[in-house]
């Protein structure tokens, strides 16, 4: 996780821009011209989000430490979307940026090494070591317990990257079953963040955080604030802020007394500002760049700074 | 669910072929052609997975009622890879097999959605409405509790298409969460399986079956026989058999009196089947095919007949 926290502490911004990029997020100029080269078709939809998500980059990158695509919108068209999703992340690096692949992936073993090698590592083709969409950490899901989550723990050694699990989701319906307690008063998501330290343990780099990070929502600041003291090792992605009702108060229990261990999430707030600030559509990536810093200067003043 | 049923039931056998493609189990010819036309590149090994996945597709369609291609083993080689994913699903369904994404996706509201258009249903791109990767099943994560699940019910109704949700997972630490119990006893994987049924109640078919199924491991036949007493609307995905462990005995609790309430995977044992059996590489296909009706009759007999 050193990576990223040096990346936070240059740009003095705990913040990350999720890139969940909709169709009716892009400005039409946009649209117009993508659907002219290629028509209404997969191929002209991942133009259009490539070219959105370009301007984004381009205009973020002096301000976040990190973007956070989110792949189910890139599935959503198919091989052509993936291939958007593949030139987002290659860009964003070139541009600086930290890239966490949101894709909540989950399985066991074999087949978890293969996600593994997708997202984090590179894969092996005859003579070839190649990469595929290597990012620089994955959003992975801990119903499966330590045969979802070991698998990827040397490829990210190899390869300097990092996890992030899913402990307490920032969506209402999540207490469904995370907020149920075992014999004792444990909950399902407290037993999540606690197998998330141990798989940590042998991975803590200098700030004292391991590779294996936790996502807990803004929008349940308490579960944020008691996670944040059981859980002293374990790096925290937090969604939920803006569009889902988080604020930068609701967040600041993330954090710890030096403003580290967390990085908080915004994707429709940022994507949308553009429409909502009745900027011009020649503006949708300055308008996003300034609700980027508005949210940057919210949480940075409540926090107190980053040492 | 029906579809689904209907195909097990004209093909008087309750098995799925996994299609789980790692080069390794690739024949030498397959791999020599692909890489010859296109490098050892990303494309070439997605060129080999789409020839061995045909070659398999065309020998299994007579046998198998359904096909599940996992995704991690697609997204290794990259947007290349997806493609690949894209055309075994369409080449799969032309011969008239039942497609099962095994993606484990999980998210909420809008993004699960995405996901759903993705996988079930289809996406809209100005005035086109456009199939993505469109199979007929996506196995899903329950994880995040209804938000993650009721976005993809009507695209379900819409499409007559249908989900699997983890209940219980084949894998040795499969128990870390899912078997732990809250006071009173239910435990992690039944409280899953009890949101599976309720998240099915208005789906269900003429065979007594909704649009939500789970999924539950054959190495653990006490507790698929548990959820099948206590889950008598769900269908059953069970992985597990074969190369993880699981044997004819271990599945049939997952059955009810009828030989129905259940489709068996079996991925690992099905293509390396001309490897084991010292095939020749031109003949792997037809080893699969006669691993497939070995598990066929193995599970056949077991049960007894489908109804």
């Amino acid at each position: 996780m050193d990576r990223l926290i040096a990346a936070i502490r240059e740009k003095q911004n705990p913040t990350v821009a999720g890139l969940d990029p909709k169709l009716s997020y892009i400005p039409d100029f946009i649209k117009k011209e993508a659907f002219s080269k290629y028509g209404e078709s997969l191929e002209g939809a991942a133009e259009a989000v490539w070219q959105f998500n370009r301007g984004l980059i381009d205009a973020l990158a002096p301000i976040v430490p990190a973007v956070k695509p989110q792949c189910a919108y890139y599935e959503q068209y198919g091989w052509q979307g993936m291939r958007t999703l593949e030139r987002t992340i290659r860009y964003a690096q070139k541009k600086g940026l930290y890239v966490i692949i949101d894709g909540k992936r989950n399985d066991i073993g074999t087949t978890m090494e293969a996600y593994g090698r997708a997202h984090l590592g590179k894969v092996e083709v005859g003579g070839q070591t190649l990469p595929a969409f290597d990012g620089d950490a994955l959003t992975v899901n801990p119903y499966l317990g330590t045969d979802g989550v070991a698998p990827l723990l040397p490829l990210c050694e190899a390869g300097d990257k990092d996890l992030f699990v899913l402990a307490k989701t920032s969506n209402p319906s999540s207490g469904e079953l995370q907020d149920r307690a075992f014999p004792g008063g444990q909950t399902l998501y407290a037993a999540a963040g606690e197998l998330v330290e141990r798989w940590g343990e042998e991975s803590r780099g200098k700030w004292g955080f391991s590779r294996v990070g936790a996502v807990v929502g803004a929008t349940y600041p308490a579960q944020l604030g008691e996670l944040r003291m059981e859980l002293p090792h374990t790096f925290f992605l937090v969604p939920g802020y803006g569009a889902q009702g988080g604020g930068a108060k609701d967040v600041a229990p993330a954090f710890d007394k030096r403003g580290l261990g967390a990085i908080v999430n915004a994707s429709r707030s940022i994507l949308t500002a553009w429409q909502k600030t009745g900027a011009s559509e020649a503006d949708y990536a300055k308008a996003a760049a300034e609700e980027a810093k508005h949210m940057r200067d919210a949480i940075v003043a409540e926090i107190g700074g980053i040492e």
